[in-house]
């Protein structure tokens, strides 16, 4: 189902590493453990294996690593080509340890995003916290060709900014006048209007776009996230009688601008859902993601869990 | 979330066993590998563990067996505790390969059921084929109390059984003799009704149970795989475009007789699916599950999968 040529792995030594597919998904599993002694070394002898898998499957995961800050950075490094990098070690905010967060391609509302993301288990929850994996162009073509032909214009993501509730203007965009703000928004395609203390903005993207290395076509919009549905029933119904539909945080449309209906994005969770691998978190796993090939989400959890993400 | 004392498993080599748990279910898990020579012997030497295990959580995964079918049957003898066991090593016949299976405690329609089940991977398929188990427990909790008091007068299960489609009577009951057939149902608490070459049975059984054991209650019952909604909308269509639905092969209603809604049976699959544990099968895993403590399914594959299954 996956549909991509199968990936020459030969090359790796059989014991070390396997293939865990479920059909829709598929991701190299590299069990460095005890046999090897230096990471990065075998990274680099074994470099155009990695580099197959990761752009054929879309996801590469290497298992009994030193859980070490700076193993992570090189690693990041060697594989992202960079030698800069971020390390975001703190917990989603946005999201509860007992919410879920809904399977998404990084950014991908916005007009650029990570071609890589990385995640590092220092310490698996006590339970879940997993990161369940997605492949985009399974997503795309599990969809029903009505729902796609509905989605064509894309999607409009609608945000307001408030200073009263949540996040204000002025510390989204990190200034206190209104002309910079209306600056950055001209330069990156956002539509903007001033509502009292409010700030509304909107953008429209592609609902897919085509991975440029492959030119496979793959699901990359946030309509799940950005959709009032998204919120549980009672935060929904909360904030709706608080104030009109127009003034929520977040929320999304088609393209030309008429609603999404939930049916169409409990069957776009439904595809997420049917295509997801979940591979637990041990302590030393490293995840490598093509952000345009593979969506990622994550379980609910209880306890410390520390996963540090990088993106390239 | 698991309705669960922890499980003492401090006992076990904390490198050789781990317990996988997303929240709503959890299994020990216990890596054998080379590190141990007899696996029958140790089994024996952990057997309190692996039966406290078994009981608390309800699962139990032995990775790294040489998978060998007497093998198998020694762990069904010493964990199942009889000296008889059938093992089925074909694929289900009611399931294509490229169906899924639904989630479901094996004979949880009927009026007797299996104790424990073994599953032991002798061939992965080449991908997907897992077997999901989602605590019973668990999955009664997180049904919404509307739902459980709709399925408050049990679930009835209908049958027909007809000579020109699908199993027969004659098949089914392995007799030519209709008083035979009528002697069956009456002992096995079944109503039964002829309707020229057909036999319509029907059978009511409760939608949750009491695990004798632990007393916990459990979602026990098969309205899921019964009911019309269980087969795909192309299926479903043209058999009742055949023929009226009461001679549907399989189907379930509410205990008095009415209508289970499709709403009702997609929340318990979706509940179904946000408690399943999903952990792939490798060459030589031997999972044990307590049929009354966890439900279990099976995802779409392609390839050869050989998965050995007995009971107890």
């Amino acid at each position: 189902m996956i549909p991509t040529p199968p990936i020459d792995v030969t090359g790796l030594d059989p014991i070390t590493a396997r293939v865990e597919n479920n059909g829709p998904t598929a991701a190299l599993v590299c069990a460095l453990g005890d046999d090897v002694d230096d990471p990065l070394a075998w990274l680099r002898a074994h470099r155009e294996h990695i580099d197959a898998a990761l752009h054929g499957y879309g996801a590469v995961l290497l298992r009994g690593l030193p859980p070490e800050m700076s193993l992570f950075e090189e690693v990041v490094t060697l594989i992202g080509g960079r030698t800069e990098i971020g390390v975001n070690i703190d917990t989603s905010t946005e999201y509860r340890p007992d919410e879920r967060i809904p399977m998404h391609n990084e950014d991908s509302h916005a007009a650029s995003w990570p071609r890589l993301l990385f995640f590092m288990c220092e310490t698996p929850a006590e339970w879940g916290g997993y990161t369940p994996i997605a492949d985009s162009r399974s997503v795309f073509q599990s969809l029903p060709q009505d729902l796609l032909e509905r989605f064509a214009h894309g999607v409009r993501y609608t945000r307001t900014y408030r200073d009263d509730l949540g996040l204000g203007w002025r510390e989204a965009f990190q200034t206190d006048s209104r002309a910079k703000v209306e600056r950055y928004c001209r330069e990156h395609g956002m539509a903007f209007s001033w509502d009292g203390p409010r700030l509304l903005t909107s953008t429209t993207r592609p609902a897919w776009r085509d991975e440029p290395r492959s030119g496979a076509r793959v699901w990359f919009n946030q309509a799940n996230l950005f959709h009032l549905a998204a919120l549980g029933d009672e935060v929904r119904e909360a904030l709706l009688e608080a104030f009109p539909e127009r003034y929520l945080a977040r929320n999304a449309h088609f393209g030309n601008g008429t609603p999404i209906p939930p049916e169409d994005l409990l069957r776009v969770e439904q595809t997420y859902d049917d295509c997801a691998l979940t591979l637990p978190w041990h302590r030393g796993d490293l995840l490598i993601i093509v952000n345009m090939l593979m969506a990622h989400g994550r379980t609910p959890y209880r306890g410390a869990r520390r996963i540090w993400v990088a993106t390239a």
